[in-house]
């Protein structure tokens, strides 16, 4: 229930407020030089605290690797990590203790274990992607490795009214997403999101978006038939992470509204290879990749946690209200980001080496 | 990969013209009276050729069931049942042998395999759902004994530029959807959508669409966390259907452009049951339902086979032109409603099973 | 619960008086030719009513195959076949429909499950190793193409009283054990074998054995750490074979009174490649083949039916006698050897599959 | 690959001298107390350095929780813990870098990955069963919530030339058992096989052994059909434990010579239950459980470390001898006992939560 993947796999646990989070990653190729600057820039992607669109608390997310590696290099062993959890506020959560928060797990998670760690969000918070961020890391050294050409370009494609243009999504790189804080590669629409959140925040409101990946390098014919679909285990991948509430590729929700004279990619010859006039699919057709590059969208509701005083029940049953105290995102949109790119990257690191 | 699951679980195996598709469903509860008109009946919703909006192919889909029942009652062992193919006209693939049809799995299958069943489209056939449909009427049966309460209601929400109104989705009822043929509750809707595919098929084109889902009766606590969410889960599976491109559950990709204080759903005491005063959430957080109906929409792209002469490439690396002949759907959404019934009834059994 | 292996998956299905049983092989290579007269062959091999020292029951085992083939050639997707089961007769078996019979599954499955197929041994009968044999056999001529050098030698080692010598173990070949009834390589001991088993079947009585497997030309590196280790995956298929009772690999339980000196295998160069001295272990190091032959052996008890009279209680509970009538081998083994052959393949294919 | 089980998992990680070795068990029931001196006593039970019969080396074996525990209670999450390696010394093995060690894992796993972590014996040390204990004191913690008859009692029965008369298994205790430094219940025995070991390790020698579990109040009807019976299981779990070369239960081996009328267990009744006069299954039919007790015994070989001169090759293919130095084990079933215990509970309780 805690693992991802087939081939290779990972496993992940720990809860916000616990002694430590981490992961197994278990399959990964052997020989593969882990480059640690790497990994500690890509945990600092997804740190909150980075600026002043996001929470302000400070997670050092300092990590340590526990297995798997020999002087640096993976041995085909699983390779095991954990960072710590410091910097917890576990009594800011005293008084949530009996209290469901409003579209959060907790009441669900309640019904389901009959018992729940109510210091943070427990197993159910965001930090819990921390550890995937570690594996994706891991992932993309990897291709580095075996697929030199791949490229995963992920970047902030809306934040509540404001939207990049589908149509634009081709021309963007991760540098012009990475240069903001909101993680948008269009200059003024990233400047408009970041005053929304920050008006968001004194009004101690919140707001969703969305984010966008764009693979590019990806050999033709990686995938699987059925249910083990390319475009079916990033979709699972993605709504596994806290928040998201939608996955499409290629023209997705559009195709519905699409005639299939539109619609569909003709093939044709470029410098003797195969290729596609249009890319309407997302690179993907029948689970399996075609070679064109790969684009889906993850949606991400509003963060739940908002100071603005909300109606709620008690785990006894009475009615009650309550008023997030504390430090949280407006919107979890930017850090994001950096979990769809790993997830993607092991997505694809599963499903390429299981197509060789 | 070709197996949906994992305490219950389905494999199905089939190409749409080998002598015979069907499937193993592994894990199902012991003592469950299968109900074979319901079954055959669940068959002939999934059928083509029911009427003027879908394909005039005639599928006989006379179910066989071959293992795992006593006497009509389930014994805990693997069901397996197969569906011959009959009717297929495989001389109609003759000429599409060395070419890659546009949009469909031709072209990235045989970079996946080196070797591709051209006889129609093989193992990524939409015909690979008629074992679904068979696996999930099982489901619904368990269902009706094990949580008599749980009713999946499914119909088709758009159909190229026609939509039905989102907050209308909770008042529709299966009759209302079954009462005509493009499986839309809204009959205004239903008569414009038929007569819009109706223009279609005479425009040697096609379109797509969109199908919801809406379950009530599912207990609180149903679901499991991080990477098997319930929604990760769901999503997974309707991403395996065919032409699929994009899940949403709750309120999807609106909830990117809401924010925190009109998005999330309070919590509120209703006849001594914890209940919520909105369902922005649709039904599920964190992974597990809270008790809520269950409502996600499914995107299909327009059926990829058109009359048209399209622009391709064959095998041997030549441009072509192709001009699809036999018998088409111009829209397989109202056909879709019974698939994504069955699998939401089966990821649903699966996740009840292990959440006890 | 009733598939085998991780990457080349077997689900098996069906009953000994149900309409049929079979097989989905999963992972199963693209591009192998599938010889239908060697698959005949293999399913003969397995067939009871091949002489006097087996059943007189008649098992036509015609195997149809489903899907996953283009003329004939394996196409990457699921392989399903079916055996139809004819010759039944299920009115053998009422008289036993309210008695549990000794060392049968009968009363430990109405246990499990509350229902039981009681038409024979239902699924718990020997008949269930059909579809391994066809999936077996598939196995195999994969590895003519992958690993030509593979071979495996199967044979009966142990009828009783009477044992091959463990030294012998590598001078026999298939052809010495399929050139008599009972499969034994040492033609003295075949002789001996049959003319005791000729007595017991006189006697109402029946015997348990042993059959050995040798596997020459594995490449050294094949295996898997910790948990799916080569001998481990190897033990968990030979102990689901019904009536297994023992596993061992290289000297076995003889290495409990060995000492090291005597037990290890002292590394050699041999025309420029790593050899051992000697092969205690078996071929099979830390979970992974070293390159040397693999080496181990099964035990198998007496077949529980027989023909004298037995005690035994009914399921409403009152103690009774049950004296079995109708066809039984008074000796498993021989039939085993194909089925431990077959499993060896297709947990080596897994194996192989998965260390590349 | 370096998990068990299906509904309860274990995945291990970590090599004998990296920073730590420890496991994530996932799928445990949640409610269950931990029960942290009852955890820290089977760590000390499987610790080496215990007696003048194990080796010297001293492993503190501090296991940290990281996860899934709320005031000492299961949460339902996953149960991360680690186990530091301290008091490694990996300069004893700088010499055996470009040595393949006879009858250890060196050199195959160095064909398997290309790359092998020398520092000991890596991942193919008994390091990694400290983690096994770990999760099993959990999983008989959480038996003792569930089916508190449940008893598990595991001993030495055989070390050397020395072993136990089988008829005597279901006499002893665990008591008995823990008596002594062999962990063999029958105190004369224990006298002459410590002695044995004594003269080994002066002879810088070493010697195999068996392990004998019995498993009393498991419920009838635990257990699955066809690949995943409860024998396949344990049996599979057995042969992963490092040394181990051959599993038998009920009359195992033996049966092979034995006469269906002397072998099958007759039904009876005795206080209104199902009961049977004999136990020569061990407990299991057809991969169920019986409700008669389990018994089934783990063969080991002989240490490959030993003190004596031993032919080898190095890694670039040169003749070479080989000495070890260091701390070894003569004999490592004394201390496979509580590991044999651990593996039972692990496995018993993912059949027990798949069976109900």
């Amino acid at each position: 229930m805690n693992t991802l993947g087939r081939i290779l796999t990972l496993t992940t646990f720990g809860e916000s407020h616990g002694p430590a989070i981490g992961g197994v990653l278990d399959g990964f190729p052997a020989g593969i030089t882990v480059d640690m600057d790497f990994v500690a820039s890509q945990m600092r992607r997804r740190r909150p605290g980075q600026s002043n669109v996001t929470t302000g608390r400070q997670e050092q997310d300092q990590v340590e690797f526990l297995s798997g590696l020999l002087d640096g290099v993976s041995t085909g062993t699983p390779i095991a990590f954990i960072i710590r959890n410091i910097d917890q506020h576990s009594s800011d959560y005293v008084e949530l203790k009996d209290l469901f928060r409003p579209s959060h797990a907790d009441y669900a998670w309640e019904q389901r274990y009959g018992i729940r760690d109510w210091r943070g969000g427990g197993r159910s918070s965001a930090r819990v992607t921390a550890p995937v961020c570690v594996a994706g890391a891991l992932a993309l050294l990897a291709f580095r490795k075996l697929v030199p050409e791949l490229v995963i370009t992920v970047f902030t494609s809306q934040i509540g009214p404001y939207s990049t243009i589908p149509d634009n999504d081709m021309d963007y790189t991760a540098d012009m997403a990475e240069s903001n804080h909101v993680r948008c590669p269009d200059k003024v629409l990233a400047t408009k999101m970041e005053e929304y959140i920050h008006n968001l925040r004194k009004e101690q409101d919140s707001t969703g978006g969305c984010v966008t990946c764009i693979v590019r390098g990806l050999p033709a014919g990686t995938g699987n038939p059925v249910f083990d679909k390319l475009e079916a285990s990033l979709a699972k991948a993605m709504l596994g992470i806290n928040a998201a509430k939608g996955f499409e590729y290629g023209d997705g929700f559009a195709s519905a509204s699409q005639r299939g004279s539109e619609h569909n990619d003709a093939f044709r010859m470029e410098n003797g290879q195969v290729t596609t006039t249009t890319n309407h699919s997302g690179g993907i057709q029948g689970g399996i990749s075609n070679g064109q590059p790969i684009r889906f969208r993850v949606a991400f509701k509003p963060t739940p946690t908002i100071g603005r005083e909300q109606q709620t029940v008690t785990r006894s049953g009475q009615e009650a209200t309550i008023t997030a105290k504390g430090r949280h995102d407006p919107c979890v949109v930017p850090r994001a980001v950096p979990v769809v790119e790993s997830l993607t990257a092991l997505v694809l690191l599963d499903q390429y080496l299981s197509s060789k």
